[in-house]
């Protein structure tokens, strides 16, 4: 990666880190009990659990956890139930992330090597497995049942979509596909992540709901920009290979837009039919997607999902944390990495 | 396999059945109900979910659920609850074999093909991951949360054994690791299972205790025939290669014994050290065990925890589900395969 460029990545890391202010001490505990959770007398057991944890990462989700949780005021007299759901989402997360790698035989995640990689498949499996029980033992222990459900429920449309994903690759698409798989994939485990902090904090119906479709468009217009970026991207730039999800036969929404409406459809969908296309058909499919309008488009798409995120934070008392939120919208639209 | 031997294991299995007389009934509506929770509008998703429910299986976890749920008489009044958790620890069951089948790169399952050999690896961490979260949705809708805790810490303790036992594999091992392995793989499941009868049916926590122990011994009587089986027998015999754990690096009670006690135990150490073990060195291999009193130093164990799963259900008053549950205990001693 172009150092400048790698400089820009930390600048908005950093940035986005910032936004998290208003619960950063509860963020630092949240991180001390994912250890005290993993803790192991097996030596073995326990490096395997915490590798990716050991890691770092943007720790979004128990974040968005926290600041929900912390929009009705009185954190205190939740605060230990606020911790275990925080800390049981990012377990959640971490689990779905081991067996990913496995599923996308990756190598590396975030410059370090992927559990698959590190020790092999057998190990990412049954570390994944003993995440997840560590994630619902930790769920059940707060008592509230609900809880467990919301999170059991996530981990049952992950899966369902990652199996969709799998049967639909390289097939014909819709928009209405790549939707649900982006609610699958993405949307509804930060949706109910921000449900979380609201059940967890007695907030009442209507405040829930306005939470879960606040998590839903963040979600949503997180995964649109994920793909936007996709495609205007150069390999030099992000030191990574562009075009990644058309390599795989998955189509996005730039993509998908470009295919009903480019003056060159045809000569489009012949080129994406190919199980490998070459670098300089990848560059030509990225000119047609990018000629057609399929990215304003796609940006168009995501600003209404950013809009309708603040409407739903709307009904809330001014508070950090819902600055907080309301920031992490802007910054979702704006980044460019 | 031998046709007489193959009529001999249908017969065992039929008996095995018929001690489920007393909840015959109830098994037939948990059949049912996995498959409403396994329902789902992909059929590919329902497919590959219900891939090894469709083929069948002895249902010994459920059925245990079920038959300590009746001990306290009054089954009515938590009718829905108990096929609710007979349910979802059958579907916890699944969830461990399609991805053990992976870990263990199995081929067959009961004479069908594993998930991972009709589909691929990916599908099987999948569809594992989306039969543990419906049977973790199936618990938390029951509103007790001690079900859920009590299913994830077996889920915990379970990918513990895995991850332990691939560390272990070809290493020095000792008894007592022996039986954490035992325990931790196959012992802690049943146990939980029965608890999970007693905690449904709201028995007394020392029945509750009673019941766990009475399913601990069973899962470890259970375990050490098994592992007996595999000393005992020929592959003409049962039509599946002899030794199979030995050929793995896993060390048996009957071979840790005759490691300590063989009069040829250096010639024995020699011999199972090799990664690759001839047919004739597996031969005797086998020899050597048999000749160093492991097979019946293994029974005499087997028999102290069959001894000590019946004392445990002294305590409960005579009726079809506790004559059932202490005739499972001389089945598992008796059966010979």
């Amino acid at each position: 990666m172009d150092p400048s460029i790698s400089e820009q990545v930390e600048q908005q890391e950093r940035e986005g880190k910032a936004l998290f202010a208003p619960v950063s001490e509860l963020l630092g505990q949240v991180e001390q009990r994912m250890y005290q959770l993993l803790y192991s007398s097996d030596s073995l057991v326990e490096e395997v659990s915490t590798h990716h944890l050991r890691s770092g990462g943007k720790r979004v989700r128990p974040a968005l956890v926290l600041l929900t949780g912390s929009l009705g005021g009185a954190v205190d007299q939740v605060r230990e139930k606020l911790l275990n759901a925080a800390a049981a989402v990012e377990l959640i997360h971490m689990a779905t992330l081991v067996h990913d790698d496995i599923v996308d035989e990756s190598g590396l995640r975030r410059g370090v090597p992927t559990v698959n990689a590190r020790w092999d498949d057998q190990i990412g499996v049954l570390s994944g497995d003993y995440l997840f029980a560590r994630a619902f033992t930790t769920l059940a222990r707060t008592g509230d049942n609900r809880l467990v459900q919301i999170m059991a429920d996530v981990v049952t449309e992950m899966s369902i979509g990652e199996i969709k994903q799998l049967s639909q690759a390289y097939g014909p698409q819709t928009e209405e596909d790549y939707l649900d798989r982006v609610f699958r994939k993405t949307a509804c485990f930060i949706s109910q992540s921000c449900l979380l902090g609201g059940v967890v904090s007695n907030l009442d119906e209507e405040a829930q709901e306005a939470l879960s479709d606040y998590g839903y468009s963040i979600g949503v217009s997180y995964q649109l920009i994920d793909d936007i970026l996709d495609f205007v991207g150069t390999e030099e730039q992000f030191g990574k290979p562009v075009g990644s999800d058309v390599q795989a036969g998955l189509y996005t929404l730039p993509l998908l837009y470009a295919l009903d409406s480019s003056s060159r459809k045809e000569e489009l969908q012949a080129l994406i039919s190919r199980r490998d296309i070459t670098a300089a058909d990848m560059n030509l499919i990225m000119e047609l997607v990018r000629d057609s309008g399929g990215i304003e488009y796609s940006y168009t798409r995501a600003a209404e999902y950013g809009r309708r995120a603040k409407e739903a934070l709307q009904g809330f008392e001014p508070s950090p944390a819902r600055r907080a939120l309301l920031g992490l919208v802007d910054f979702i639209q704006l980044r460019s990495f």
